[in-house]
């Protein structure tokens, strides 16, 4: 049995990757903002492809800094994500209005974000196809994660604030990393 | 608390979008992959960014053909995902061995997956990153859902064989799409 699905929303089915949070840090100022579109490209070193449009104030800050964190959040900052998804770096300091921490990386300007459970320090290495699709590629420099959190359950967005928890986790034979 | 994560692992932080299967036909014979490296690039019309690499049997045929079929599968199909990707359709019919389903498609000659609860017949619209990347931009030409299916909870693959299922789900205030 099957219906045409409209074509509009078929991010819905497909996106779903864990939501994310970018920082950077641009003139004195850092800025946080949601990603959910964003793929592995490569294992070691790691290299990640991630969209971020010329709408986003980070979009500046990416592009002239070329450095960025990709903070991982837990399934309980569900809320504090939706603000940083509905309010604009142009208009207040992310940071401090919604309450996360940022703490110094290691290899980059841009901020990690103490509440996150694992935070990337990465660069971006190519910009060719900025133009064309707004996907930055990035290698990941540093990775952190946090020893004493064991619950690493993150969160999947369906759009328009519709998200899915990670549910049951189970092991089955296979090779595929 | 912070430690040093394994930049060899690091995909397992942020890759977990949904497992999807891609079908081809290629010189009348039709085949089928898993897939988990993909990504929305564009809404309406849809653009999917998705990562085949060289040492898939599918590449040959997507870039032959240009055409495919994402077909989006339910938690209920592990062990088949698993299966799928632990041999090559060099060697084996997939669809027999496994025991899924091929369908007509309407636009495409790669077949739609009976089991599967959707299935997006795609065109590959941009091959000029694929000698960089093995990134294919495919855009979605019709999309197709189950509406009987109610349950429509996707696995994350998380590495080697662990999944999460869709957990709960839960709604916020968001404008992001």
């Amino acid at each position: 049995m099957r219906k045409v699905f409209p074509l509009s929303k078929v991010y819905q089915l497909i996106e779903p990757g864990p939501v994310v949070l970018l920082t950077t840090a641009h003139k004195g100022r850092a800025n946080v903002m949601t990603l959910s579109r964003h793929m592995m490209m490569e294992f070691e070193p790691p290299l990640v492809a991630c969209l971020v449009s010329g709408a986003n104030h980070s979009f500046t800050a990416l592009r002239a800094t070329k450095e960025c964190v990709i903070a991982v959040p837990g399934a309980e900052l569900a809320s504090k994500i939706v603000k940083v998804g509905n309010c604009s770096g142009r208009d207040v300091d992310k940071f401090e209005t919604i309450g996360l921490t940022p703490l110094p990386a290691e290899q980059v300007k841009a901020p990690l974000i103490a509440e996150c459970f694992a935070n990337l320090e990465c660069r971006v290495v190519d910009t060719s196809i900025v133009s064309r699709y707004s996907l930055f590629v990035l290698q990941v420099l540093k990775a952190w994660t946090d020893p004493a959190r064991k619950d690493r359950r993150m969160l999947h967005h369906h759009g328009y604030g519709r998200f899915a928890v990670d549910g049951e986790m189970f092991r089955l034979r296979s090779r595929m990393p």
